[in-house]
């Protein structure tokens, strides 16, 4: 399985204490050793970063922590191949442009016999079930909605198109238009929304610790999720199984949570990802 | 004005001696300090790297040179601004994805008046009279093929496009799908084909030489197509004023050049640009 990273923020932010516990999961304390992508919004503009080597030992990422890039929407993507051929077409985030916004979509997870006829609109340069999905959200939204519709109708559809898509399997994925992320869980999506009075907290996966409260103001509010909390000292939340989540300025503004939902334990998960033969 | 750079070869080329001349014109050599930006296509995946900072002092531009990314097409663009504000939705080279392929597009010029109609596949996200040229292109090419038409098909569709659009001023582009690379010259354009017997090579902009015969192989070909001329000790041609060429496998396979080909003195193309209020 492969682990994903979204943030959604009021107020650009840099995203590197969570970046630098994330990227170590690319090799070092963990094996998703098939490449990474991050795209960092910066107004209606992208800056997306793809390598094909392990993110952990990657220059690309070196170059990522040392920029220090503040943003208020990033999605990125740790790959452990399952399907497609390791190659840059097919590493994530993927990108598309739709009603004059671009689009990145990342996904964790394995869609079984996924094959949408192409549309009209987007077309898969690669080869992963991944891209196909991506496309085949984009192409339905926009077969249906010629203009960007109000945001209750697009949370709906979008909604809709995810109940349909995971049908065919395992499809976590986070997805941003550089306003508002939308994160969906089939399986394990955790988050955490930090705000004021913010706290200090530790990486899982490093021996760093930060104090938000020396690097933020108090009206800031940053939403950061990931496959697995990648902090001790705070307490993330998860996402139900199958809820598509919106975030906006940095905390969830619309979700279609079950009515009574359900929680998938971390060792159910990764069990589920490796009985579909997808790699932890 | 801002400065182009193409590369297409025959097989997968590092770009860095031509770019390390081509990064010193944004802000050492010369004043194009709005920003900058190139693409490597890999397979059918592109490496993106975009930035608002001078390419002379840009973390980015340091870590392209550092990387050493080896490519067959590659597209780079260093940024003046002259219609548009300086923004990350504004910089070069605009992406799109058609007909299942990547399409880089960067421009050097000025369009006046030109505000086509929004087409049904593509919408501008930034505010440059560059991506409204780059998606007028391309609604049209896939209004006309649903699929992708064969190559001499393709090359007269361009071509008659970049004849419509340059009508509103000036117009040079490389574009490129990842196979073939597109440039046109409305003013200023120089490329050189690079084969066996390959010699040696000094950068205009800098104290750096090079061997080819030490870096290539006796069947590569690589083409270099650059508003002006990056080396001493080579003979750049020129593309002709109202030349559309189009170059595969490091060599130009098509071109509409006229019968009676005229060229643009450096100084003649240069005032050009000034006229129109285009900075050099």
């Amino acid at each position: 399985m492969c682990q994903l990273l979204g943030m959604n923020c009021n107020t650009p932010t840099d995203i590197m204490f969570s970046f630098e516990g994330f990227r170590r999961r690319g090799g070092i304390t963990d094996h998703h050793a098939d490449g990474f992508g991050i795209g960092f919004f910066e107004g209606k503009g992208v800056r997306l970063f793809h390598d094909d080597k392990p993110s952990a030992d990657s220059p690309v990422a070196d170059l990522v922590r040392a920029y220090q890039i503040k943003s208020e929407n990033v999605i990125a993507h740790i790959r452990k191949a399952s399907q497609g051929q390791t190659s840059l077409a097919n590493t994530h985030p993927f990108m598309r442009e739709m009603w004059g916004e671009y689009w990145l979509f990342a996904h964790n997870g394995h869609l079984l016999d996924f094959y949408p006829e192409q549309g009209v609109f987007y077309k898969a340069v690669g080869s992963t079930d991944s891209e196909r999905a991506f496309c085949y959200i984009l192409n339905s939204l926009r077969s249906r909605f010629p203009e960007k519709p109000d945001e209750e109708t697009l949370f709906a559809a979008i909604a809709a198109l995810t109940a349909e898509i995971r049908s065919h399997g395992l499809f976590n994925f986070v997805m941003s238009n550089g306003d508002c992320l939308f994160a969906h869980a089939s399986t394990l999506l955790h988050y955490i929304v930090r705000k004021a009075p913010f706290g200090k907290a530790r990486l899982l996966d490093d021996d760093v610790m930060i104090d938000f409260a020396e690097v933020t103001t108090p009206n800031d509010k940053v939403a950061v999720i990931a496959t697995l909390p990648l902090t001790r000292d705070e307490s993330w939340l998860q996402l139900a199984v199958n809820e598509l989540a919106m975030f906006q300025h940095g905390d969830i503004v619309r979700s279609d949570k079950p009515a009574e939902p359900v929680y998938m334990s971390t060792e159910e998960g990764l069990a589920i990802a490796r009985a579909v033969g997808v790699s932890v």
